[in-house]
């Protein structure tokens, strides 16, 4: 074994939070957070040890520091502001604080009355040494102090001298750096916008926005579409792939192998002799409409979420331009997608362990590029998971380090290490299973994983209860109150959430087979017409929903989100708040569509911020009901044929409902 | 973001267990074992994947392979046995299993009765492809095969050879090694021979070991004390430091801080003008009759431990060869150990600050050494962390990697992050708050962590109810009972465990003063003359305690240590049995020194190898009793005044008592 450069280094650092596999991944946070960070810091023996924080822009030369307390047996915590999108870089360090060990060494040694005229040399030495790292003023001042505290009359005089907090604070301002431990590891944080975090999706498709039925929609049907998308309350509208679709092979009505005459296709077989993924589908209208259109939802409001599948029609024009980016079958055709023995003769999947992946990867990253290039800054990325890792791990940073303001959501809906490890890779949001979570353990348990260990410090879930591929069967089965229940549930229990509409307002719940999840006659293949008018449109309450996310920080974030036990398996009961109790909403849900049921929520007040055994008023932001709720043990009933639901407001942080009111 | 070298590698390895701190530390076991590792390993899409084990020695130039085997989502387990002392490196490999992926397609296609002309040319080109990899005749056989899956005659029989396992076998001895992932960490683990876990140890002073009552002991008289020590079944003895003690300001009787004449001083106040740390007391004897001391313990079957306590005696020869390892006082004195305002003026604690720290580290390091020259291979080190860390991550492997069979024993009773950090760092043992946790959910809790967390992959804990500093307060007034059961609790919760004797056998129970932990007249400042023939001793349970733990292997590690839930709060129920099963032991023990307790034990039957609803019978080997019990749910009762504890053989592995006795 060789001996280290510096064996002096007494101080230990480890067990540092928040660290994402051991440092391999950064950590995400929003605009405006305070990251917090905690360490394990201590030294040999019983000397005083202090830690401190680091942190700096990834391009910043000099490190900021922040002192860290101790919260007993050895841990430490600190904190510091991420004010702007991009990377931050963190790490700690600690030393052992000789002259604050003196310093209360000495306060016991005056204490018993003790002889110390040796100490305060001792500490005039400290002082002394401390100058030498100083200059100026300091310098002297150090210098003058261990002259004092050596020099002055009275013993007791010099002790207070010696113990005046002034002297340690400007000692510390000198550490001796070589004996003071740096973390091993520099960590790293990446910083979005708030959209990142908090942003209501709704799909839809561009070419079902005519007002005629039975007419291709164009952009500038879309564009009449989109104040009604602001009217719902939602921020994001994703659409579907936009490009010119493949003839090759093309799919029929309800995903038929052959096409009629007339059929419109899917959009994700994309490519077509019209253009691949930079090209847009000229039934939708030309570039020009394509860029009124986001002209349009910037003005309103809404941002457009482009969908990126990075897989080909056969008449893509990449298949010819890059035929290396594709596999070959052994008779020198194209290998086709498949699932064995299924064949997706209408998809050419990209081979990412080509000897060409390359041009392969710089070319993907220029279809983002693109793009983004016409103002488009959010991207659903269509089954990320059938693509290989190393190219997100290297694509989403180099497109952030340029770009910070773009946000990526993984439609990956696979196994679970997988999806988190697209999460670590750099996606900014990803699609979760609360699709298939419908109890009240199935929800608990998965938003307490998702929220509440260590998964929240880089996936960022979005919850949708329904896609153009997924009808789950309660929304088959349930009818109204269980696309209100659902939907309440993904917007009360997730900071994002979407819904692919119309579908999702209108309860369309036929699937195309019995035990499926495919809708029949699904938007994927052909055109719809949605009679958004319709009076049975879960249209206003999605509106509702959707304001009282606005207005209440509380459901901005997923942070503190609490499950509260009730006694009734149908009654699911769940509280958020903002770090300071000044947004504190409640939600309970009735799970079952059929039946009106009742019980009690044993509410654990302090994650509500009320306290115990006293009476409040809470007040149904869906209703505008106020209830007097006593205390931690209050009823619940909620009747599905109503309204499947309390979204409740509490007092804030212990206040009064007027007050809060008033706050507003 | 500048692109990996090699961007094709799909396959990810994270998740790797054991894994201590990012691989900073290694993890320990005992020669003979099976290292398991687990790992999650995947690649996007839905190819398959393989996952291999790696392992050598450390200086081994060439890794060893082990196929890991699924567990489902993704995990996978493999295993290699450590052979030998000393430290072995082990990483994950991972790879998309092409031809096996084919394989398993070829199978559906075959199935679905599909047309496979393409797909048998797409496998013969793989295995063209694998035969550039291969040599000699095992490339000729990959060539034959592909010739031969496209040419034989019907398509079924080009399946039937086409999926061969013997194909696959030989071509996975051909793998891609361009697109093959290796994690990123290569881990260490840390072999010991069997005493490192399982050992029993008994601490005297020699001083005190002379059969004539107030003569200074000798090396002799420890001679001839050992076969009592060997008929207590113990296996290691532990000696305080053996070395001169200082003169100046020795410690008097009762740590008092002024010596009387003739007080001997207490052993931990190293060195005088006689020696230090290499020499020996000469009351005690010589080298040389240290040396026939060894040889006599040796052939005896037990080992001896000494104490290895870094400090000085201002007498030590140190004081004056090496003033730099000492801190010196503003006048020019050196500083002596103090906990302000308390002032330990008879030690002088080494300055691991110093800028002679070089020296220091090989001066102590060259302390082990000449005691390993001699012939110890244990020590107890005292106070280790008060001692800088990077001295013990230094030191411990460099003396390792010379000699692998020296063990360590941290005696740091202090903050868990400290302790933790020690056997991290290298330390074999360590004692534990063992003696502090006496209640049945402090024992639950604190055994649970130290066996069933990562903390038990490198800390091996060393379980004493008495110390020369602890007499805790259950036996001060819990009387023999106390005495026996914590004996019991101490030899069966731990595979190693000691005991300050004879003060324990003859359980001497006097504190200094009340409600402190001090001996009355402690060992520690004079001699005793201890009389192990008494009748009240419990010699006798403790010979019978340590003989069940040498013919019961259960007992002789810490793995699968399980806690069974009693109704009643006096009575801790436990067991632990080998991975097959074959030895299981469980231990009942009441807590209440006073009364008999009496209660029901739930079981936990798959813990114990033993079937549901069944009668099996349990043997307490302490008394020979032979009980009956049915399934989970059994009655235990027991009385401290006759004996607070049971420990009872189960059947092994399911089998009847009968056949588990002849097995013995």
């Amino acid at each position: 074994m060789s001996k280290p450069a510096e064996g002096r280094r007494r101080v230990v650092i480890e067990g540092v939070k928040p660290e994402i596999d051991s440092g391999r991944f950064p950590v995400k946070r929003i605009v405006g957070d305070n990251l917090i960070v905690e360490a394990d810091v201590f030294a040999d023996g019983h000397d005083q040890v202090e830690a401190k924080l680091l942190y700096k822009r990834e391009n910043e030369r000099d490190w900021h520091t922040v002192p860290m307390k101790p919260l007993g047996n050895d841990r430490w915590r600190g904190a510091f502001p991420v004010l702007e999108q991009g990377r931050y870089i963190y790490t700690v360090s600690g030393r052992v604080d000789h002259f604050g060990t003196w310093q209360s060494d000495l306060k016991k040694r005056i204490e018993a009355d003790q002889n110390v005229t040796v100490d305060l040399k001792n500490g005039a030495n400290l002082l002394a040494e401390t100058a030498k790292l100083a200059k100026g003023p300091d310098r002297a001042k150090l210098l003058e102090w261990a002259r004092l505290i050596v020099d002055e009359g009275s013993s007791a005089k010099q002790g207070t001298l010696a113990m005046d907090p002034g002297i340690a604070e400007l000692v510390a301002q000198y550490p001796n750096d070589k004996l003071t431990t740096r973390y091993e590891k520099e960590l790293v944080v990446t910083v979005d916008r708030e959209k990142a975090r908090f942003s209501s999706w709704y799909e839809f498709f561009p070419r079902s926005s005519s007002p005629v039925p039975g007419r291709h929609g164009t952009f500038s049907d879309c564009e009449a579409h989109l104040p009604y998308v602001v009217e719902l309350g939602f921020d994001v509208v994703y659409f579907p792939p936009i490009h010119p679709i493949g003839q090759s092979f093309r799919k029929g009505k309800n995903n038929s192998v052959l096409a009629e005459p007339g059929d419109v296709g899917s959009p994700w077989a994309i490519g077509s002799e019209l253009g691949g993924h930079t090209a847009i589908h000229p039934q939708l209208g030309t570039l020009a409409e394509f860029r009124s259109l986001l002209e349009k939802a910037a003005l309103l409001g809404l941002e457009v979420a482009l969908d990126i599948a990075f897989q080909c029609a056969p008449d893509h024009p990449w298949v010819t331009r890059h035929p290396g980016w594709f596999r070959k079958r052994a008779d020198g055709s194209i290998q086709y997608a498949e699932n064995p023995p299924k064949k997706y003769q209408d998809i050419y999947p990209l081979d990412f362990e080509t000897s060409d992946w390359v041009s392969l990867w710089d070319g993907l990253r220029d279809v983002f590029l693109y793009w983004i290039g016409e103002g488009v800054k959010i991207f659903r990325v269509d089954n990320p998971h059938t693509k290989a890792f190393p190219f997100w791990e290297w694509v989403i940073p180099e497109i952030k380090s340029a770009h910070p303001d773009v946000l990526f959501l993984a439609e990956a809906f696979t196994r679970p290490r997988v999806m988190q490890r697209l999460a670590k890779l750099g996606f900014t949001q990803s699609y979760t299973y609360f699709s298939w979570r419908n109890t009240k353990e199935e929800l608990t348990e998965y938003l307490t994983e998702l929220t509440a260990t260590d998964v929240k410090e880089y996936f960022g879930p979005n919850l949708w209860p329904n896609t153009p591929d997924i009808l789950p069967e309660p929304l088959q089965s349930g009818g109204r109150p269980a696309f209100a229940a659902r939907l309440i549930l993904a917007a009360t229990l997730g900071a994002s959430y979407g819904i692919y509409g119309a579908a999702y307002e209108l309860q369309e719940s036929t699937p195309f087979k019995p035990g499926g999840e495919e809708y029949l006659n699904s938007e994927k293949y052909e055109l719809k017409h949605w009679d958004i008018e319709a009076p049975e449109s879960l249209g206003s309450l999605i509106s509702q929903v959707n304001g009282i996310r606005k207005a209440h920080r509380a459901l901005q974030s997923n942070e503190r989100l609490t499950f509260h036990p009730t006694d009734n398996p149908y009654l699911i009961c769940y509280s958020k708040a903002t770090a300071n109790g000044e947004s504190v909403i409640v939600t309970a849900v009735n799970l079952d569509p059929v039946n009106t049921q009742s019980g009690w929520v044993t509410l654990d007040l302090p994650a509500i911020f009320q306290p115990a055994d006293t009476t409040y008023q809470v007040e149904d932001l869906l209703t505008g009901s106020v209830y007097s709720w006593y205390g931690a043990r209050n009823y619940l009933q909620l009747s599905p044929a109503a309204l499947p639901a309390h979204i409740l407001l509490l007092p804030s942080g212990g206040q009064t409902i007027a007050s809060s009111k008033n706050g507003k």
